[in-house]
């Protein structure tokens, strides 16, 4: 491998890159019933109204006037006359007056006057209507008082806020019936290399089908992009620089996914280079596997070039072109899908040629004792175990395999 | 809250009782363009092909003979004829003869008698169109043969796989162009409390907007299930009743969520007792927040019902509803969504009542040291604070609440 071009960068800088991009900012507007999750929000909220809108009871028991239960206790009871008995839906159209009390479930509008719930556990109804109550509280205590979850005039949910079904039920409890969101980011997606044939063909030798077109397509849409398919582009510098050049003039992200050549990414480079108005940002990237990696801005819109090993293109799809598609779909915390490495412990050994990395496909198993990594044992880049693994380890080039019980690094795939 | 129905069971054991129901089995075909992502495969999957179908190189190098290099090293070269160039695509209709070499990119197709790759580091091209090579290789080294990945007549993905878009790769690859694939499972909702009026309405004093119905559907959907909602029904047995037994005769699974009123869950559990064949198989599980939880079976529908608190119905959601959706749509793997608690450091006191046991949302952060939590400080069922938590933590009533820098075990929201 020609390595000239490589100028590799830490994923915290390539990650820093991304900031010399611009967001959309286009936006549409969405009913809360039929919006698609997750959205962006493409406004600051803010509530016209008190969440909740009347104050009440966090407890079943009775609502008080928390000065009546001052120094209550076992030995010092205190007795308030019960005057209603009060539904979670019941309006309680009248005042507490000192020296009564309300019985209330969790939920229940708190009658005007009562400033705290005693819970029913430390009461005990005696004859005449009246509770005997063993326990003093402070006034708020065990109820939800106006505003109390949201302010009316109170900023709800920020300018790019991740919109999920949890956001959701807060627009709707604030009466917020439709919001304004960001519109999905439209990503095209180029396959070069002349092995390559459609996967619906039959492929002669010499050729393979292409799968990176099907299985990015549904990674994008699962990242809720729009993606546009360019189809296969044979190694021609001018048939590649003609699809990019459309590409980016038609998408707000490009990705170029080469074929198994290794030759290929440097071709990749060659062509994005020779843009006017274009910049190539990184070259190589520290991360394993996933190194050969491109990132270039040609005029505003970033392309990235994906490495051919398909163990890398997944790696890098989701540690990098993920919060590069949430960086440009407006996301607040774009650097939020960063995705940890989990610790976990080998339960076999791993042998593997010194001189030269592997990435190894493993199955997780969640003990009580901790995350467990088997390994699947495979050459690099066989799809079928990329498909059984719940993840990766990379072993570098100076080391001689792993060894059983060794606590390893696994990126998760998802 | 009246606990003598109350007869705790582990998550396992509440999980082991899914297995006492029938998944899905009606099936349909999807094509692999279209597919909607994760699917459940409905039929073993065999592959009709090799994969890949000739042999190739795995790395950029020259296709020799095995057995011609054995004995070379840096002090004792060995000398080959380099006598094709071969790119990814070539077609190499020859004979490779000992003592030849061809030079190879990682994907050519091998000629036919050459049985190894020498990576091209260890060669040096000479005059003459020789190359010198100064390192051993065995037969295979460096090389895909045929069928490694897959071959001809392998079980490719057994029967309740999920497809992914990895997945998804693997069977294009194979020239798979259609798949059988399970149904969407058919998920039916009720809502139930008198104090609860549609999202869409202005509430008086004593109602409140129902956001359940919206969270939940979102839920559902991201869960790829097709939901029926049943509306808002009145806390009225007879009413209850009728639309359980609309719902189970029409949906596979139905999720009953109450209003607030904590008296509520007794009534559903009374209104899910009274069906004929009807079984209650849990009341209560050991699960905080998310305890007093219902598992029911009328005829062979399961019917949950979901604890009142937004956060106890969140954590329902992922740690019991989602398995037991893999597990009806027949997902092989359906215990792989049990989530684990992760790990984290406090970086603020969380104060606490002695006798109450709480859930305070927190805000999590990766940093190289280690996972952080934030609290966000809330009263129990705040939707805003739930809107902006990545996670919860439980506090057990006999704390006074948790210290700075204390390990904790955050159930991650998602």
């Amino acid at each position: 491998m020609d390595k000239k071009f490589f100028n590799v960068i830490s994923v915290p800088a390539f990650l820093k890159l991304f900031q010399t991009f611009t967001p959309i900012c286009e936006m549409q507007t969405a009913g809360l019933s039929s919006i698609t999750l997750p959205a962006i929000l493409a406004n600051d909220l803010y509530s016209s109204e008190n969440l909740p809108h009347f104050s009440r009871a966090a407890m079943d028991g009775y609502a008080v006037f928390a000065q009546d239960t001052f120094g209550a206790s076992e030995n010092n009871p205190v007795y308030l006359k019960v005057v209603h008995r009060l539904g979670v839906d019941s309006i309680p159209d009248f005042d507490l007056k000192p020296g009564q009390c309300a019985q209330v479930v969790t939920g229940s509008a708190l009658p005007r006057g009562a400033n705290g719930v005693v819970m029913i556990e430390y009461t005990k109804l005696i004859t005449g209507g009246e509770i005997e109550l063993i326990k003093c509280i402070a006034p708020g205590d065990n109820i939800m008082s106006q505003g109390d979850d949201v302010k009316k005039g109170e900023l709800v949910l920020a300018k790019g806020t991740k919109i999920n079904y949890r956001t959701l039920g807060l627009l709707a409890a604030l009466g917020i019936q439709k919001v304004r969101v960001l519109r999905q980011l439209k990503v095209g997606l180029i396959i070069t290399g002349n092995e390559l044939v459609p996967f619906s063909s039959k492929p002669d030798i010499g050729q393979i089908r292409d799968v990176n077109s099907l299985t990015i397509t549904h990674f994008l849409q699962n990242e809720r992009c729009k993606v546009r398919n360019y189809g296969l582009v044979r190694d021609d510098k001018d048939a590649l620089a003609t699809v990019v050049q459309q590409s980016i003039s038609e998408c707000d992200l490009v990705l170029i996914s080469g074929g198994s050549s290794v030759g290929q990414k440097d071709y990749t480079l060659h062509v994005l280079s020779g843009f006017q108005k274009s910049k190539i940002l990184a070259h190589g990237v520290a991360l394993r596997p996933g190194k050969p990696t491109i990132l270039a801005a040609i005029g505003k819109t970033p392309v990235i070039g994906l490495p051919g090993q398909v163990s890398s293109t997944l790696v890098v799809l989701q540690v990098l072109v993920a919060p590069l598609i949430s960086f440009l779909s407006g996301d607040l915390n774009w650097k939020k899908p960063l995705k940890p490495y989990l610790p976990a412990q080998l339960t076999a050994n791993i042998p593997s040629k010194p001189g030269r990395e592997e990435v190894i496909g493993v199955k997780l198993l969640i003990q009580d004792s901790g995350l467990y990594a088997t390994p699947i044992f495979a050459k690099s880049g066989l799809l079928k175990k990329i498909a059984q693994a719940d993840g990766v380890i990379y072993i570098p080039a100076h080391l001689e395999g792993l060894t059983k019980d060794e606590q390893v690094q696994v990126f998760p795939l998802n």
